[in-house]
């Protein structure tokens, strides 16, 4: 087989990703020097080519995304038909869980406003704080990145509820499980409310009116899945009215945000741009060859890929 | 006896300590307010009186510190001949741990830096960031509050040395435990060195370019004890070199740090204006009442006291 590696591998990365699949030939190149013709030669594919070049490709039998999203490839007819598709699910639970619980944290305590204070040389105390410790945490979205953030809340005392889409039973670091059509009641007992939910039909705009309106009064809101779960002028309304404690987010919508958004003066909202992933901590590109290594396997041997994603 | 009160207490507090000492007469007062009436009267003073105002006990027997720290009260003659000095050791653990470990979580993830570019409006991707996991973290300093920081770095996966005075064996939360002979041995092997040392002859300027150039290129160094360990211009260096790679200070010396302090401004250096203990959790007053109720008890019945300082 013709593998074509587009992750930014390190010498012992190619090595270890060649080593693991000795019968095949491996191209390694990146991303925005390929050529048609690599990508025409390739059965599989490692790495988030962008999604109109996937129209060169001839023989694509596996697209292993090193995203975990994929609604950049979600339409129909990007996806050469006879190749399958894998994202990198698994891959982003301490990265984007690290992150995330770093910014609700640093909310929690004031941190952003007290930098502020620090850039006007202001010894300015700005009062109580909070805290993890028997706080309520409702995790929407408990897959990996989820659970990782959980255990992080748990970990610093914290009661955790998820929710996900199919009922299952609560385990740890969950202390109760709830699906999402008790989303209402669910909200009205969180201090503090994360996402993770991914971009689809159903979570797009979610957060909206209804939503602040049913947290509870002072709130932290934290959002580290896709920006447009979010109706930003709902968000900003909550915020300004004091209803809504704080935002963390990581993801906005459109991205980048524009240098005239509202959001990014919204009163008590924290935003990063998105960085939650990549490849910021170095553990996520090593996660992400492992996954690509274990379907490099499954092909061969006719198995079930992981991650396989179905449109 | 006569208990003066000067803490900032509640009314399910305040009755919580008269139940706890039915045969005493306690006086609730504000501490700006509090007259030479009253403190000459009491037999014992719970909260930091200012030091000139202890002029004026007569009969006191015991005075319960709110704080941990008690450096202002340490010259002679300021507490009474007679009376006991006690700190709050044991209050603050929960709160100053969980802020100084939120500010170093924070510079990880490069969340000040972060949010410098939201206030301009700039979607910019910083680059790598850094983990508590498998990082080697020495504590300054290994009691209650040091130790709490130790269990929060530890359940996110870090290795802790933690460093007294005496030699002790370790037990968890730390891996290793070491003495302050070994310290410049120590922070050669450290990615994160936390002090919350107390101000004495010992530790005043402990922190500077010896200290620095011992650590390993590219540490974090966090303070939360006294602002007086670190001499400025050493760390100003070390954080320009790029030689420490981030500085979280709550304290600083002297304090407020004036406005046109160089500190401000050093590059990768987070300053919150000492506020990670007070009241700023509500479970601190708390402990603190349990400290002062315990040593009524022992007061009354002519036993040692709970944090009594000798000085």
């Amino acid at each position: 087989m013709n593998v074509l590696c587009l992750l930014p591998v390190n010498e012992t990365q190619s090595e270890r990703l060649c080593a693991a699949v000795p019968a095949d030939t491996v191209t390694f190149v990146d991303r925005d020097v390929v050529s048609d013709e690599q990508i025409a030669a390739a059965d599989v594919i490692i790495g988030n080519l962008a999604p109109a070049r996937l129209n060169a490709a001839q023989n694509l039998r596996l697209f292993q995304l090193n995203s975990a999203g994929y609604d950049k490839y979600a339409a129909p007819g990007i996806v050469p038909e006879g190749a399958i598709m894998a994202c990198a699910t698994g891959a982003y639970g301490q990265s984007v869980s690290e992150h995330m619980f770093a910014m609700v944290l640093a909310m929690m305590k004031r941190l952003p406003a007290y930098r502020d204070c620090q850039r006007e040389h202001d010894w300015r105390d700005l009062g109580p704080v909070t805290t993890f410790v028997d706080a309520q945490v409702l995790v929407l979205g408990a897959g990996d990145i989820g659970t990782h953030f959980a255990t992080l809340a748990s970990a610093m005392g914290a009661h955790v509820t998820g929710m996900r889409r199919s009922a299952v039973e609560p385990r740890a670091p969950y202390e109760r499980m709830a699906t999402m059509d008790a989303l209402y009641d669910e909200l009205g007992r969180a201090d503090i409310v994360f996402s993770i939910l991914p971009s689809c039909d159903a979570t797009r705009g979610l957060a909206n009116e209804k939503f602040f309106a049913a947290c509870q009064p002072g709130a932290l809101f934290a959002n580290g899945g896709r920006g447009d779960l979010v109706v930003a002028s709902d968000l900003i309304a909550a915020l300004e009215s004091g209803h809504i404690a704080g935002a963390a987010l990581d993801v906005t919508s459109p991205e980048p945000l524009p240098a005239n958004d509202a959001l990014w003066d919204a009163p008590n909202c924290f935003i990063t741009p998105h960085v939650s992933g990549w490849y910021h901590l170095p553990i996520t590109l090593e996660n992400i060859l492992d996954i690509a290594i274990e379907n490099l396997h499954h092909l061969a041997a006719g198995e079930p890929i992981r991650n396989a994603v179905t449109l």
